[in-house]
């Protein structure tokens, strides 16, 4: 018996979320699924975090334990072959006994794209979110700075366990322009429940000019309360979890 | 009764194609529709171009004769209201009595997607063509730069009318490189059934040395037998009709 450790790529449109659900078409009911086509009897996978419905990844960890006789190439090509078109193993490694992949992991960064139109625009919809009136990027910019650092964001989501800690340390948070898309990017240790998506909406409403710049300061060094509303999960992809140190 | 002109975006893969066919869903189908519910009684729109099913548009074209009373853009609402979230109208206003998409274009511009990777993406596989081994980049451009011109291009496709000119007048051929992905953006007076996608086949086929240079230039030059094969549909884009002259 050894411990894999593997890269996902998933489309989120197709699946209730990342973790298993009874009923419902998960990213880790899927990759059980194929695991056990292939002789594996584990109870569980372990995976880096949980994503929503409809939330992307270009790069989840996950890692499971498996008595497996040929290479790691062969097992990835085996579960690949295997896996429905909208989800993918893009790497699969032997990793060390007692790897974690959400415990051991240092930092996570997130993606979000959204592009300002008028009207509807079916090429661009799938990846990102359309908002209207048009944003002020300067504002964006400004908005985006506040995060980094260490802070109480109690006012942009929950703790993922009951009575958890909702203590965050933002590394990096910054808009960047890409083909006509508005893109944020922002790399934490953790991110509470849902964190993200408020991140952006405050940061759109800021931007559009629904709300003050100020509130959002306020929301992160005293906790006050925002505007409610979440960017939908259709725009944000979990783009990579980093396990070296990254202080 | 007024003659409209629209350009029309849509996501190919829900679509049997841009024409109308018994019993399928396709781009006329769905138009003509939602302008049935709008109480046009019209036989038919008009098209600039027909896109095969799979095939995605940005810049599709198309006019019909409508005794519409109110403004084009309170038109354009209603429509976008109605129309399935993968088609919309992008824009539409009042056109000539006798404007025509088709007759009256003077160019068209298409853009074909693709990037290179082992492992499938389903993040990028939408909108792109994966190919495997990895395509030399100056071969794409130095073969890029053969078609341009006036040839026939009988090689590279079918006429649209039975025993029609296989002639055409090529004004951009070129392939950039955006954000990891390989696009093709190629510029002519009208093209030949399925051109675009045989074009984008061989150029890979000489980039990844299944092919020589030399073959594709005589395909063009003395329309010789080239092998066959065709660039899957869903990398496929139509850019952008023009009207204006382009000479």
């Amino acid at each position: 018996m050894a411990r894999y450790q593997l890269i996902l790529a998933y489309d989120g449109a197709g699946f209730a979320g990342s973790q298993r659900q009874t009923g419902k078409r998960t990213v880790q009911g899927e990759l059980e699924k194929a695991l056990r086509r292939l002789g594996w009897s584990g109870k569980s996978i372990l995976m880096a975090g949980r994503t929503d419905a409809g939330v992307h990844a270009a790069g989840q960890v996950a890692a499971f334990d498996f008595d497996w006789k040929h290479k790691p190439e062969q097992l990835q090509k085996a579960l690949n072959a295997d896996l429905p078109p909208d989800l993918v193993i893009r790497d699969l490694c032997a990793a060390r006994d007692d790897f974690h992949p959400r415990f051991d992991a240092a930092s996570r960064r997130y993606v979000y794209k959204l592009f300002c139109d008028k009207v509807r625009n079916p090429l661009c919809e799938r990846y990102a979110w359309r908002v209207w009136p048009e944003v002020d990027g300067n504002l964006l910019t400004e908005t985006s700075k506040l995060f980094i650092g260490k802070h109480d964001f109690s006012a942009f989501g929950s703790a993922t366990t009951p009575k958890g800690a909702t203590v965050r340390t933002v590394i990096q948070s910054e808009w960047k322009r890409l083909n006509g898309l508005w893109q944020f990017e922002v790399r934490a240790d953790a991110f509470l429940y849902r964190m993200v998506r408020r991140m952006v909406f405050v940061q759109v409403a800021a931007a559009q000019g629904k709300a003050a710049v100020e509130e959002v300061h306020h929301a992160i060094i005293k906790q006050s309360k925002l505007p409610a509303g979440l960017a939908p999960a259709h725009g944000l992809t979990l783009a990579e979890v980093s396990y070296g140190s990254w202080v």
